[in-house]
C-alpha cells in the first residue's frame, strides 16, 4: 500500500482549499492514510508533517503498521495530544470532518488547545476530503477488492446446495459465514441477510429462525472482509416452482440490474446509473416497489462514497467500486434484489462478483 | 420488554433536570426505549408525548415493534421531522446526547427548526441519561443476557477439542462462529479474538492465519448477539507444556480476576473493583503489564456504562452487568487474559459465564 502517495494526495487537496492542517479521527480514514489499524487513533497532518497519536496498548502495532507519520504514544488522551500538536505546528486553523466528529469530541479537541485558540482553531471541512480520496481505489486496493468479491462469490456457490425448503434462514447464514472464515475472511462486512418467503419483502431482513417455505424467494445479501476490504453481493433464488407474477418480477429486476451495470462508465453520473435501473422497473410497472437507491461505494467500509441514487450528480471515475443492487419489495407477498460489485474501468464497468444471475430454482 | 416503564423512567430523569424535551438518535438507545430496531430512527420525547420518526423502508416493521411512541414515516428526513415536531411541542429547549451526535447532525437538526430557535433550542445533555438508565438491566434483559452469556460459554466448550498446535487461529474463529450461529446467535458481538503464541501479547489480536505454536498460550475473546443482547468472555488456554514463568503469570491473572469478581457488590465503586485486580498483579510484580482497565458494562452494546477502571467512582447497583477481564501482555513473549460477565445482585456478583478458569493444557 502506497500510504505516502495517499498523504501526498490529501495534502494537495488541502493546499487547493488553503487548509494548513487537518485532524483525522475516523478509523477507516486513519487506516487508509497511514496504515494503522488500532481502535484508538488521531492522525494530525500539516502540509509537511504528520503524527499518529494512539495509546500504550498499540505501541508495538503502531510502530509496525504506520507509514508516513511519526507515532506518538499518548499518556492520557491521544485526541487531546493530537490537538496540542496541531496548535504547536503553527497552523492558524485545522480542519476536521463534521460527519465523523461528535459534539462531545469537538469539545475535547478544543480542550487540547490554549484558551486563545479554542473558539476558532478547528473548522469543519466543507468536503469530506478523505472520503473523496477513498472513492477512487488504487491498484493495490483494487486487487484486494477483487479478492474479497471473489471470495464472496465462492460462498454463494458453496451454500447453494444447502438451500432447501424447511431449512432455517440462520442455518444458511451459519454455512455462509463458516465458509467465509474457512476461506480466510476476517469476518462478515455486515449482518448476513437471509430473507425467505414473505420476509424477502423486507429489504433488511437479517436471518431469523424462519424456515424456508415450500414455494418462495430467498434473498441472500452478504459480504466478507478480506485484508480489511469489504465485499457485498445479493442473489435471490427460488425454492419450489415460481408463479407467473414472480417470474415476471424477477426478470424485471434482473433487466434493471443489468441496465444499471451497463450504464457504468467513466463520466456517467450516479444519477444516470440509478435511472437506468429505475426506468426499466418503471416500464414494468414495478417502480413504486423499488424503495431504495441503486447502490453505494464500497471499500474499507461497506458504505462509502459515492451514493448511487436518483439525481446524484457525482461523476464516476476509473478506480471507483460501487454496488448495483436494485430490488422490489411487495409487502405480504415477496421481494427480489440482485446485487453486484462493479469497478469503474477506463472504458466501462467490470463486475467483481461474477456469480450466475439467471433465476435459480431449487 | 416493558418499554413504557423505560420511557417513564427517562421522563422522571428529565423532570429532575428540568428538561422538557429530548431527541434520541443513538440506535441502541432508541431500541431500548421503544423497541424499534431499524437503521434510521429519531425518537422525540416530551414529558407527555413521544414520536418515533423513520422512513418508508420501515413502515411495517416500525408499527410492529414500536411501543410507547407514535410512529411517523418521514418523507425526506426523519431527523429533521423529529426536530420540527419537538419545536411544535412547545418546549423551550430540547436536549440531545453530545457523545452520540455528530457536528454535522447537529447542523441538520438545527435546519429542522424555525430561524428564531436555531441558536439555542438544542442543548447538550450533561449526563447521558439513556446510557445511565441502560446500565441497570431489568428482569427481561437479565434473562436475555444470561442466555447470551451461556451460549458464549457453550461455544468455548464446543471449540476446545479443536484447539491444537498447527491449526490456524482463523480456523478456531470459524468454528466458534459456526457454533454460535448453529446455536441461534444473530451474530458475533465483536471481531473474534484468537491470539496465539507471541500474538497473545496483543490485547486486541484478531484471529489471523497464524498457526498455533507447539508451546504457547492461546487467548480466545469472543461474544455473541442473542435477541439483541451481547455476550463477552475470554479464556486463555495453553497448547503444549507451560514453563514456570507462564504458570506463575497465569495464576496471578486468575487470582486477580477472581479478586475483582469477589469485589463486585452493590455499593462498591468501579475503581474498587479495578483495584482488587490491579493490587494482586502489583504484588506479583506484573502490574506494569496490565495495560488496560478491568472491564466495562455490556448489554445491547458490547461496551456500555459503567467503565470499570482505576479511580472510577461510579457505584455498582443490582442489575448492572459488567465484564471483569484483567490481563497481562509481555511484548515478544506472551499474554494472558481471563474474562467473565458478572451481574451485580442484591448481595454480590453472579458470574454469567461459568466456564472453567483453571489452566487448561491441550
Amino acid at each position: 500500500m502506497d500510504h505516502l502517495r495517499r498523504i501526498r494526495a490529501l495534502r494537495k487537496q488541502m493546499q487547493l482549499l488553503k487548509n494548513e492542517a487537518m485532524l483525522v479521527t475516523n478509523l477507516p480514514d486513519v487506516r487508509y492514510l497511514c496504515g494503522f489499524t488500532g481502535s484508538n487513533a488521531a492522525l494530525a497532518i500539516t502540509l509537511n508533517r504528520a503524527s499518529l497519536f494512539t495509546d500504550g496498548r498499540y505501541t508495538a502495532q503502531a510502530k509496525e503498521e504506520t507509514k508516513g507519520a511519526r507515532v506518538v504514544i499518548a499518556e492520557k488522551s491521544a485526541l487531546r495530544d493530537a490537538c496540542s500538536w496541531l496548535e504547536d505546528s503553527g497552523a492558524a486553523h485545522a480542519q476536521f470532518d463534521p460527519e465523523q466528529t461528535t459534539v462531545a469530541a469537538l469539545d475535547l479537541m478544543r480542550e487540547g488547545l490554549s484558551k486563545a485558540k479554542r473558539r476558532s482553531f478547528f473548522q469543519p471541512l466543507e468536503k469530506a476530503l478523505v472520503s473523496l480520496l477513498r472513492q477512487v481505489k488504487d491498484a493495490d486496493e483494487l486487487l484486494l477488492m477483487e479478492n474479497a468479491a471473489l471470495l464472496g462469490c465462492n460462498l454463494f456457490t458453496a451454500v447453494l446446495p444447502h438451500i432447501q425448503s424447511g431449512i432455517a434462514e440462520t442455518e444458511i447464514a451459519a454455512d455462509l459465514e463458516f465458509f467465509a472464515r474457512s476461506l480466510g475472511a476476517e469476518g462478515m462486512s455486515f449482518d448476513t441477510i437471509v430473507a425467505s418467503g414473505k420476509r424477502s419483502a423486507l429489504p433488511h431482513g437479517r436471518a431469523t429462525e424462519t424456515k424456508l417455505p415450500r414455494n418462495g424467494f430467498v434473498t441472500l445479501d452478504f459480504g466478507v472482509i478480506l485484508k480489511g476490504y469489504c465485499s457485498d453481493m445479493t442473489r435471490t433464488v427460488y425454492v419450489g416452482k415460481p408463479g407467473k407474477q414472480e417470474l415476471f418480477a424477477y426478470d424485471a429486476v434482473l433487466e434493471a440490474q443489468e441496465a444499471a451495470v451497463a450504464a457504468v462508465r467513466p463520466g456517467a453520473t450516479c444519477g444516470e446509473v440509478d435511472n437506468a435501473a429505475r426506468s426499466v422497473l418503471l416500464k414494468a410497472g414495478l417502480a413504486k416497489y423499488f424503495t431504495h437507491s441503486t447502490g453505494h461505494g464500497v471499500g474499507l467500509e461497506i458504505h462509502e462514497q459515492p451514493r448511487v441514487a436518483a439525481k446524484q450528480d457525482s461523476v464516476l471515475e476509473p478506480g471507483m467500486v460501487i454496488t448495483i443492487e436494485p430490488g422490489i419489495y411487495m409487502e405480504g407477498k415477496f421481494g427480489i434484489r440482485i446485487e453486484d460489485m462493479v469497478a469503474v474501468t477506463e472504458s466501462g464497468g467490470k463486475i467483481l462478483t461474477p456469480a450466475p444471475k439467471a433465476m435459480i430454482q431449487l
